[in-house]
């Protein structure tokens, strides 16, 4: 079988590895029967224990990374002479244990919303380590964050200047916030346009920032601290990330003459890409050189312009609990498909394979939404034992009434994989739980956490009934009625 | 400004209008202030009731629509001999008033998992009328669908014969069961497929429907009535729908032989395509026509088979209910983008406007992943007013934090729409609030009923609190910690 796919990305020549590329560092096959361990605890006890499917969080993989993260931003910022914070992006993954661990791992935490807000509260994480951010702010979410003393709002709009200074001056405060803008880069085409006027609902062209920060200055409930850029999620080359830091710091010469002061800060967003398979691990860009490029161009932009440079900000999220999550289902049927005799156009991607697998499992889309909404790759494995029967084309498909209800698209498992069999899909840590829904009711699964070979529920799971109870029950229907 | 676009769609030329062909029959703009009004209540005074976003479901709409469908399936089927039994597709939306609203306009149940299938139950449909579908149902799943007396359940997979056969023996009942197959006709891409060998989690192939209906057969616990096949959804055209069925009624002359006895029923799924916007609506099939042509194949190709006429099933859910569902919308803010000066590569279905308005609102891809997930296409109207304003480009987009979070992707509505607007999007009764999420911590917000100028909860919204409830407090954050 050819094995080689045209992307370069060969699957792992032992169907069976647990890639530590992908799979959290703890994840690793037990003595006895090679069944896979997570943080220590074995995966078949854990569904016996909280259900299948589940959601798995590798707590000191998470920390661990949240650690190297910041430290690798801060250190870099320190070579050029200025210092970082690294806000968690509580989008990807936000619960309140999360939200501590982050904190006691020395991040800030950005949030979108007032729910996520109320999460980061409710886990004693010092508002003034709080980013708060969004589009569409609402007058109550915006006077909730001035309240709760939230160090910054980031300003989306022209509008939101005025309902942000209105909300600051109620309550007494003079608010920090950054603006947004946008700069022309976009990560997802790899376009590097002339125009900051991007098509999209985020920010305001760069172009305008010298007005809009203008009337930021003129509100003495604000306080402007700085322009923000988010280009984009999952980006594996750094020059879009160089090119974007360096026409933001372009503009902070005409900033800092119009506020009458050094501009205190550059925020960059988040976005760093990440391996989801064994195949995409060659590419994904290291923190580091991220780190390390940025904070040159930075020094390097700041000192052609004549401006000191701005303590720097970041928001990961991915990048920070993607890698610490791993999601477990039970197979429930498998359902071999002729490729060859299909409908199927010969697709290398598919390694020449005559064959694929479908192997339905008991969770799905709702559970994780991101093969349906942006055709993402995952990696999976048979967690419950290994085998050497012959490696087999498989696509992981979930239980919704939906063709496009794909767990893993693609990936090669030993063919004997079978009805009972527990699977470990790895790199579920951002962007499953907090998109998931309850298609067909079905219940979200709990999300636990594994540390040294306990493991405890940190977001609880749902039950069918309290599915029903969002109905509300009339009259029964009158028998007449009902054949 | 240029006016078609190259799908040959025109946006109504009055950028007020209340097309009766997307929006419900009762919407209809006052005569005072020229407000939006549902089931003869007003807008406005729903989202102070009921706050903002809210999905409304004029309950006349889907009962009066429900009926026609059933009656254009039934007497068409009349017409070549037979019946017809329609079930509403409750994968499309489902609470328990709507299933007793089906159940007392006379349609039967499709449930695709046991949560469906609970709040089918809850309803007080009778179980007789129930289908049971899903390409992986549990153990239990299915224990209980035997238990509860569900009338039909669908064998998506080989293993399942035995699995339904067990536990329809073990509960001492006779399960009557379908068989669901794959044609090859692929509604999406248009395909007809030569091979039955589709590239797809659902049905088998149709040329495996003898062996597999043999080995129903030898089950004394089950009762075969017939094929299944559902080729996909939102279909306009209607040669799939007939090429299908002239491929099933093709093997049951087969069937017939091997089971010695007429094979009584043919379902033929659902998928009837809908109008979501005006542009859609000269397209869009009418279900009378699908009926007569389907009833018109059926009947020619048993006719040419020898076989009697089965009776016919069906499981429309789109075409039931998604006419009938509005979401209000409340406007945040507004954004305008220049295209010319803009990334956006000129697109004819811009219509030649020189600028997009970006609107956003209080929801989004939380409470409609449709545009995220498929690029569905929606209409909105300004619902609280009409205006004389000068027509503006609209591109609807929601809170969250992503720039995909597109609610309404291009429309054209009076230029003044400004924050605190009320904005009605159309046709959002199917496949909305069943595959909502709580991205960045949203409350889901609720299902009301309008019906005669009175409303009421039919499902109940989530609050914040819930939601923050679903995490596992544990000790607070050290203090030294938080900085
Ligand atoms: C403003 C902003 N910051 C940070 C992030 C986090 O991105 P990622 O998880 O890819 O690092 C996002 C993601 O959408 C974002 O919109
Ligand atoms: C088996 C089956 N029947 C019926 C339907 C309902 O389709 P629609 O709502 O498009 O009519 C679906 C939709 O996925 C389905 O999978």
């Amino acid at each position: 079988m050819a094995q080689v796919n045209p992307a370069g990305a060969t699957p792992a020549a032992d169907p069976n590895s647990i890639d530590p590329r992908v799979f959290p560092p703890s994840a690793r096959r037990g003595s006895e029967c090679r069944e896979l361990q997570l943080g220590g605890a074995r995966a078949t006890e854990l569904v016996e224990q909280y259900g299948s499917p589940l959601y798995v969080i590798d707590e000191a993989a998470a920390r661990d990374r949240a650690r190297e993260v910041r430290v690798a931003l801060e250190s870099e910022a320190e070579r050029i002479g200025t210092s970082a914070t690294v806000y968690y992006a509580g989008k990807a993954f936000l619960c309140v244990e999360v939200a501590q661990w982050m904190a006691e791992e020395g991040l800030a935490i950005d949030v979108a919303s007032g729910g996520e807000l109320a999460v980061a509260l409710a886990a004693g994480v010092d508002p003034a380590r709080i980013g708060f951010h969004g589009n569409n702010k609402s007058e109550r979410e915006i006077a909730r964050a001035v309240e709760a003393g939230v160090g910054t709002i980031i300003i989306d709009s022209e509008v939101e200047t005025e309902r942000i200074a209105r909300a600051a001056a109620a309550a007494d405060r003079r608010q920090r916030v950054r603006l947004r803008v946008n700069s022309g880069v976009h990560a997802s085409t790899h376009d590097f346009l002339a125009t900051s006027h991007e098509d999209q609902k985020f920010g305001q062209p760069l172009s305008e920032a010298p007005r809009l920060v203008e009337a930021i200055l003129a509100r003495d409930s604000l306080e402007f601290v700085g322009l923000h850029c988010h280009i984009g999620s999952q980006i594996f080359a750094t020059d879009g990330f160089r090119e974007s830091a360096r026409r933001l710091v372009g503009v902070y010469p005409e900033l800092e003459r119009i506020a009458g002061r050094p501009i205190p800060e550059l925020n960059l967003g988040g976005g760093f890409g990440i391996a989801y398979t064994s195949a995409q691990a060659e590419q994904a860009p290291e923190v580091a050189a991220i780190a390390r490029q940025l904070a040159d161009i930075v020094a390097e932009t700041c000192a052609e312009a004549g401006v000191s440079v701005p303590q720097l900000a970041f928001e990961p999220g991915r990048a920070v609990i993607g890698q610490a999550g791993v999601t477990l289902y039970t197979v429930g049927t498998t359902k071999p498909v002729l490729l060859a005799g299909s409908d199927a156009a010969a697709d290398p991607a598919d390694l020449g394979f005559a064959e694929r697998l479908y192997v339905s499992v008991d969770g799905g889309m709702s559970d994780n939404a991101r093969p349906a909404l942006y055709g993402a790759d995952y990696q999976v494995r048979i967690a419950n034992r290994e085998s050497d029967a012959d490696p087999a084309l498989v696509r992981v498909v979930g239980k919704h009434c939906e063709s496009g209800d794909i767990v893993v698209q693609r990936d090669v498992i030993p063919g004997d994989v079978r009805a009972g069999d527990t699977l470990a899909v790895a790199v579920t840590g951002a962007y499953c739980w907090s998109l998931s829904s309850n298609y067909n009711y079905v219940p979200r699964p709990p999300v636990i956490a594994v540390s040294n070979g306990s493991s405890r529920v940190i977001v609880r799971g749902e039950t069918e009934d309290e599915l029903l109870a969002k109905s509300v029950i009339p009259a029964p229907v009158a028998p007449a009625n009902a054949g």
